[in-house]
């Protein structure tokens, strides 16, 4: 552990309220010398996809050893189980409902633990704010060094999102999925850039999205200051439609769950 | 004092100016060791209101000893005064608006002193943002051990805001109201869990709300998956008018300031 | 260098995705004991002007020695240079399209380098996100000692801005424009306290802005609580048009780049 240990919060807490505030207070009330580092409080209320898939794009940038708290949490209350886990050597503390998914997947050796000792819980435990009395203090506990197989018991039917990774529909197609909109409008697909070995992709890349025909491939936003909307590998290892200082999003009338289609070269 | 004291952030300056990022540069010249967490930066402008109840329902989450500035701050510059107190063993630091009303009443033991010792202030002292230059270096000095007495002349006229708390309109019914809608569309009420005596409330509600009546209470979110308004314990010890994954604010058509009517059984 | 050197970051990524945690993670991967502290990062979309201009505002409440990453980069990945630079005993890093120019024109002692040194870069370095690849590393590296000349090659053909500076027209005329329009609807101008030697400026002023004259001028926003526009200096040191509890911009239906004319006595 290092002597300022990590903790990232993630949530859809939003910004204006009282919930961020004080799980942070939990934590430092546990571990006063853990560095909190909001990821975003901004998820859509109770959106766990947008959650899960935010948290596999920003995880990595953190050192090993950094605690992830996740917090989108419609079921708080319910019989869905409170998670710690280990995967890519980093920690997770939150819901069983999925947010954790897209990082589960890449990592067979991941370890998942239901967590029944509540020791570890702030008391009284609320029934509808978890993220402050069992999140937040389990991870104070991991950031801590407290072993996360004291937390409690290994389990493995842990809940899975379906797999963010797109599928070929035949040879020549893949169908694929918008799965996040940022900031900029940018529609960051399910297209991994380790999934396309054929060198020629960004070459004679075709895409049909939202009744448009994408046929232009850049390395970056100014390449080439048309108004049209291209195709580019994103900073999440994904590919995105993107277009230069325009929104992409509004320009292809485009929102999450809207279909891609990816015409590979015969 | 902790090896790294903490000091709380509550404004209404929003997340897209210089004032929050000011007072953290002004904290962090004068105590390098502060460890600065936002409370949020969202209150609605000039809403004192709203600024004294997150404060309250956020607080406590915190270690004692923690300094809390709050400033939501319309007389900026002119006679009224910059205040300091220690109550429930926190402090507190902010404008004589009220802001910390719901706090003080709370504590009889609660010391408030007017900030009369400009030895504290950073100079020269706008007439715009006492944030900056009054608030954040006196929070500063709280942190780095500075006796409360130091900082100015103890006073017991403070500014109070009306109580939170609900009152019994006779025997069968008390009036509430709505104090907060949070992010998520829950309205929260002024009626505190430690009011209620009668173990049958909960079992026999009957609450009357922007013309709507609500009859079901539940002790989380998804307990009741229908679209109805619900009543619940919300996690600030508080009553909340709520819906599964709707906002019950919607479907009331409920604000801030509204009255809630409890009917009591006979 | 302090024990806990302080970054602070300023951006137009906004909260709601993986952009700004993803920096916090790299420059903590870099320097565990940086003390991270946002500015903003509600920057509008690509907007180095009010990138600029917020900087300027909120760095001088920081303790020398700060460093001070500004990512508001349309040009990622194309020729634009990657710089880091020293000025008012404060470090820079950020993209080479004048974000820092108001800060190097009060500093005619500034020094400026191109990052050519991609030892000090996260790898892979992608070419849509040089905040994370980076301006976070360099910033990371610059707050544990790194000398700035190691990181590149100084120059003096750095990007700058139209200076922020209003000019007078005539002897009898400032022209000036709205440069920022803040969170309370306060209508920031380019007409600095040290521009104006005359004493009898505040007394006698007369601004036509939008079509209106505004002939009063006030210390603090409730000096008079008339529902009038008046001006009075801001806490970043410049004119500002304001209202009391009202919002100046909606008033005067005033936006950023709107003109300000400044009719002096004679």
């Amino acid at each position: 552990m290092s002597s300022r240990p990590i903790i990232t919060l993630l949530t859809d807490f939003g910004n204006a309220d009282y919930f961020a505030g004080s799980m942070k207070g939990v934590i430092l009330g546990i571990n006063p010398e853990a560095n909190i580092v909001d990821i975003t409080h901004d998820v859509p209320a109770q959106d766990v996809h947008t959650a899960a898939f935010i948290l596999l794009a920003a995880f990595r940038a953190f050192p090993p050893g950094t605690v992830h708290v996740a917090v989108v949490d419609p079921g708080v209350g319910s019989e869905r189980r409170p998670l710690a886990a280990i995967a890519e050597n980093h920690f997770f503390v939150g819901p069983d409902n999925g947010v954790f998914s897209y990082v589960f997947e890449r990592d067979p050796k991941k370890r998942v633990f239901n967590l029944t000792k509540d020791a570890y819980f702030r008391k009284p435990v609320s029934e509808t704010f978890h993220g402050r009395d069992i999140f937040a203090p389990v991870g104070g506990a991991l950031s801590r060094g407290i072993p996360i197989q004291m937390l409690g018991e290994e389990i493995s039917d842990y809940v899975l999102l379906p797999s963010l990774r797109s599928v070929p529909r035949d040879e020549r197609t893949i169908t694929a999925t918008i799965i996040h909109v940022d900031r900029f409008g940018n529609c960051v697909t399910n297209i991994a850039l380790e999934q396309v070995s054929d060198p020629s992709f960004e070459h004679g890349i075709h895409i049909r999205v939202c009744g448009h025909e994408i046929k232009r491939f850049q390395r970056f936003f100014a390449e080439d200051q048309s108004e049209d909307v291209f195709a580019l590998w994103g900073s999440a290892g994904l590919l995105e439609l993107a277009a230069f200082r325009k929104r992409a999003s509004d320009l292809l009338n485009a929102k999450r769950g809207d279909e891609v289609l990816v015409l590979l070269e015969p």
